[in-house]
């Protein structure tokens, strides 16, 4: 039975990782717990998901950030994939429906909108002046994260 | 003026890591490099290149892959965000346009389709005898990768 470092007593994937609630499990490591989603976009869609109870990603300690990708990397290679998106969505207006962090591998077998993930992209043309004058704001944060 | 392990010579990316395209950069590390998109999808998108040439994310050495998301909880934590997706594509089918590896950290200020990502999410229901035959593949699998 594995442990959870933080830990929800009323969280699906808290129970998962603890096996609490059965699951698909594909990869396990000390950091991660990875299963095929039973409510998939596409065949194989799976989900990794660290072995901590954080409900967004910038509230994870480094090391499971770090462990994510290599993860996904392995399951995406197992299934052969060359079309596939990885999404880790933020709180309810950015699609997050389960307050655990989730890493999705969401394979994109056709280009139809019926499988995979469907993309909008609603991009904009900034002026340059703009993307500058937040740039510098940003920079000044960074140096104080 | 920064190195690329594996470089292009044709590749946007590979050129603007090296300086010879200027960007609006953000982190830097040793793996990565991070900067503004400046076809944003919303005020603050940005995005997290390897420092090695890849078309797509499982073809990556784990190193540069352990470094992007730390990366992305960094550029989260600066910007102040509650909403956001981390979305990295791979295929064509799949929404790629530049095929350097790429990690979208894009901010979702509100729910409305004209910023951010737009999410369209055609959910299945598999059958469990459906599910349980493609985990026993993919865990073959994963023994093998
Ligand atoms: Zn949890
Ligand atoms: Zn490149």
């Amino acid at each position: 039975m594995a442990s959870v470092a933080r830990s929800l007593t009323s969280c699906i994937f808290c129970k998962i990782i603890k096996g609490d609630i059965p699951s698909f499990k594909l990869v396990e490591t000390d950091f991660s717990y990875s299963f095929l989603d039973i409510g998939p976009l596409s065949k194989g869609h799976a989900l990794i998901i660290p072995k901590d109870h954080a409900a967004k990603l910038h509230e994870l300690p480094d090391e499971y950030l770090a462990d994510a990708m290599p993860i996904a990397k392995k399951i995406a290679a197992a299934q052969g994939l060359e079309n596939y998106n990885i999404l880790q969505n933020n709180g309810r207006i950015a699609h997050q429906e389960v307050d655990h962090v989730h890493f999705h591998v969401i394979p994109k077998p056709s280009a139809s909108d019926e499988e995979g993930l469907v993309v909008g992209w609603p991009a904009k043309k900034p002026a340059m002046d703009e993307l500058k004058a937040l740039h510098q704001e940003l920079v000044d944060r960074l140096n104080k994260v």
